[in-house]
């Protein structure tokens, strides 16, 4: 499975592509960071972090597109161009029959590092290893567009799994629903 | 000017087109709002948002976008989804070169009703009023996205004369600080 990682941002937005294989192989195909002016025009930048994204779409043609799920962050104008870039770019995977699944920043640290509240130098020394790469993925946002795709390629098929055993619950309950109601009435009639 | 009025949102989403004539006559061409169903994939509701904002624009051909800026709000899961819903928006303008201006809610409020802190019923009763509608819009969505639309069309005339008499006063600065200069290197010469 290929997967595309997106750390979204305006000023930074990081891309990356890793294919997953047996097991918890996972190898590094392209990283890079998206940069816009902060004197830009909101419009422009989402027009030109979109472009970048639907580029790497289009070049890579990923099975699945992983996003940083963003929360409220301490800078409140800063989390909301992030949501912005973040919603351009699932707009793109949607356009293209992508799925698009959000992870959050705990669970990538978790995957990653085995750690929910691993620090920055961590998650990137990990990814590093992981990847077998010669040298740390630079800036910050490169390797967390890493950490989101390796991320994925591990929880996704967990994921599946648990929605598959969810379904056949689901399933499980609804028959035993109708077999109930099936015995109430016979004793009824 | 035809002005496209857009109160983004996930869940409801509010469209509006008003021409704008001399001085501050406004007319209403079409008002309706979007809807998505929130158990939908998220990159499927942004699709469904984009998909219907880029009709308008390709029907109307709206020579400005102006859009709801958004703020935090008490749930920040909707922030992000509004601010999501106003981004794809805006990317879509951005594609089509229609310039996009983000207006505050008490920007909006204080051009419709004359004061910033308005509620939702008085924002309602001036947009009918200054509209010349029979009957009220709702839900307050479509009100909120025909009220962005008039207040660009007052305020983007006044927007547009500040932004000139800033580039004037800039450049004057520009030339005395040259002017000084030169006289500088006279007096050392």
């Amino acid at each position: 499975m290929r997967v595309m990682g997106v750390d979204p941002g305006l000023t930074r937005c990081g891309l990356s592509i890793v294919e997953g294989g047996l097991g918890r192989k996972v190898t590094a195909i392209d990283v890079d960071v998206v940069r816009t002016p902060a004197d830009m025009d909101l419009a422009q930048r989402l027009l030109q972090v979109a472009d970048a994204a639907e580029h790497w779409m289009d070049t890579h043609k990923p099975g699945a597109v992983a996003i940083e799920r963003v929360f409220a962050q301490h800078n409140v104008r800063t989390a909301m161009g992030t949501a912005q870039a973040g919603g351009v770019i699932a707009l793109a995977a949607a356009r293209r029959g992508i799925p698009v699944m959000f992870h959050t920043p705990s669970e990538v640290k978790a995957a990653v590092t085995g750690n929910g509240t691993a620090d920055k130098a961590q998650v990137t020394a990990m990814v590093t290893r992981i990847l077998g790469l010669q040298v740390a993925p630079k800036p910050a946002d490169a390797a967390d567009a890493l950490a989101l795709a390796i991320c994925h390629c591990w929880r996704a098929p967990l994921l599946e799994r648990m929605a598959k055993a969810e379904a056949r619950a689901a399933e499980a309950q609804r028959k035993y629903a109708e077999r109930l109601a099936e015995q109430r009435k016979a004793v009824q009639r």
